[in-house]
């Protein structure tokens, strides 16, 4: 049996991932739908407010089709945004954009069979947008400023650590920056795939991927959920055994960054910020670490900046406690 | 006397100017303190929630100390508020940034007048930092991609102005990814520096300045307040006698794009969205016109998805009628 390392009982475990998965009260074949639905609705009403077509629909030559913009990673939230896209508005209706910023980057691949599994073969399309110039440029322009922070030496870890985090943090606001140029010029609307057990853990750039968009995906829904809905979507499997990243840098996962499973992940996220438990209650109740409560109540507080961005942005919502600011 | 395009009656833009300006119920000298004081509260109390240091606090060599970034275009606005930073918590603290993305970029010039004017002179601080290559790359790059929206030919005016648009709203989400990645390594906050009457009328690129904040300063104010802001500052003539622009090209201005004065602007902006009258009703009241009144009512309309990322974050409240949502 798996040892989860914050419970003192595996079991425990499987019992609150069986309610954060039964909150639903639906499959998760239904629960699809209900997403679906939702993304067919903001297409369809996604002409700017009011109903008026956007003022750039003519802009170019001719005609100009409204798509959704998906910045694919070959993650397993991107893609399964993707999938959700393609089955409520067509293929032809979606854009994803893969745009890589190192070149050992392992997520192209990924993205590149997402794509051919979806059948995207459009000729010329935009599919991937090479950005690594772009944060090369950017990485060099500030080591030859004079600030000191701005040069990181190389022989500590954690500097080494810290310049991959920046220009991580950089490339992911370029790729908002090139979605919403791109946005401009087709007339699409970027979604956004943010999943809830990160965005309270305070992953994402301010400004930047994945929570930076016009119509959030996935916010309501923790990991054990994705999994799941990719597997009733039929992502295929590589896709679904890759480990939760940022993708700054080979190696990283979030795994491997709190020390925790993402079980644990989802069950910490879900009794702090959708049950509303204190760590100490947390501890008492279910024999699982108050320390790594606490640890998560700590990145839930010094991220709450970000996550008041979207608080009054369009989203998928469901029926579960949204997520209090 | 000055002539209005938009009004029957001189007197009656003045008076209405003398409204807005007297809605304070203060001087401009009280007024510039009561920026000052919320300032300096934001400054001290910006440690993360909590009161808890930012984790980034000791990256890089040493101490690092907490300082107000500002995008300094050279432009009215940001040119107060870096005035305003200043005296709230001293020019050590603040670290004016411009950011050109052309060559021809004559705001330059005004940002070198401001930070000399103010003292500027931290040897090999990063004032100037020069995105154009990355905008020169970027849309180079998406020139050779085959979607035909994204070849806009030059032979067409309105082509050859939409990709001056799309190359400038790029520009300004570079300029927010470049004062991010600062941001980290030095432990900085960005100020916003939109104000009320470009705020309603949609300029400011999501995701991108003036509009991508830590802190919003001049989001409550009109441009007739500014300019009496810059006045009792003491800022430099020659910033405060240039038209506002966007900066995306040469003589782009504001009123050139709009057909009204600043004037004309302010008061559309306040009697529509502070006083919250209808065009017809702006009309009967006080001989303008309708017409003008629905042309900002739209741009208004269709810019909220831009206002709503700013909903909940924080900034400078005075006691006008806060922006409806």
């Amino acid at each position: 049996m798996k040892h989860y390392r914050h419970f003192e009982d595996a079991a425990t475990v499987h019992a609150l991932v069986e309610e954060i998965q039964g909150r639903h009260g639906c499959s998760y074949e239904q629960l699809a739908e209900r997403l679906i639905v939702q993304l067919r609705d903001y297409f369809d009403g996604s002409h700017y407010a009011g109903g008026q077509p956007s003022r750039f629909q003519n802009v170019g030559s001719g005609q100009v089709r409204q798509r959704y913009l998906v910045a694919l990673s070959g993650g397993i939230d991107s893609t399964v945004v993707t999938y959700l896209a393609v089955r409520a508005v067509g293929r032809e209706s979606v854009l994803p954009i893969t745009m890589p910023a190192r070149p050992d980057d392992e997520s192209v691949g990924l993205a590149a069979l997402v794509r051919y599994d979806l059948g995207f073969s459009e000729p010329g399309a935009p599919y991937i947008i090479d950005i690594e110039p772009i944060v090369q440029q950017h990485m060099h322009a500030m080591s030859t400023l004079s600030e000191p922070q701005l040069h990181l030496g190389r022989e500590h870890a954690s500097q080494a650590l810290e310049q991959k985090m920046r220009s991580g943090n950089f490339g992911s606001r370029v790729r908002v920056a090139v979605l919403s140029d791109l946005q401009r010029a087709i007339r699409g609307r970027i979604l956004g795939t943010v999943n809830r057990t990160e965005y309270c853990q305070g992953y994402g750039t301010k400004f930047g991927t994945p929570i930076s968009y016009d119509f959030g995906v996935l916010n309501e829904l923790y990991k054990v959920d994705i999994n799941e809905l990719a597997r009733v979507l039929a992502v295929p499997e590589a896709v679904r055994d890759a480990l939760p990243s940022t993708g700054y840098f080979a190696g990283q996962t979030h795994e491997g960054e709190l020390g925790a499973s993402i079980e644990e992940q989802d069950i910490f996220a879900y009794l702090l910020f959708e049950k509303n438990m204190a760590p100490e209650e947390i501890a008492a109740t279910y024999g699982a670490s108050a320390e790594f409560a606490r640890v998560i109540q700590y990145r839930f507080d010094v991220s709450e900046h970000k996550r008041l961005l979207n608080g009054l942005q369009p989203q998928v919502r469901l029926a579960s406690t949204p997520l209090r600011l």
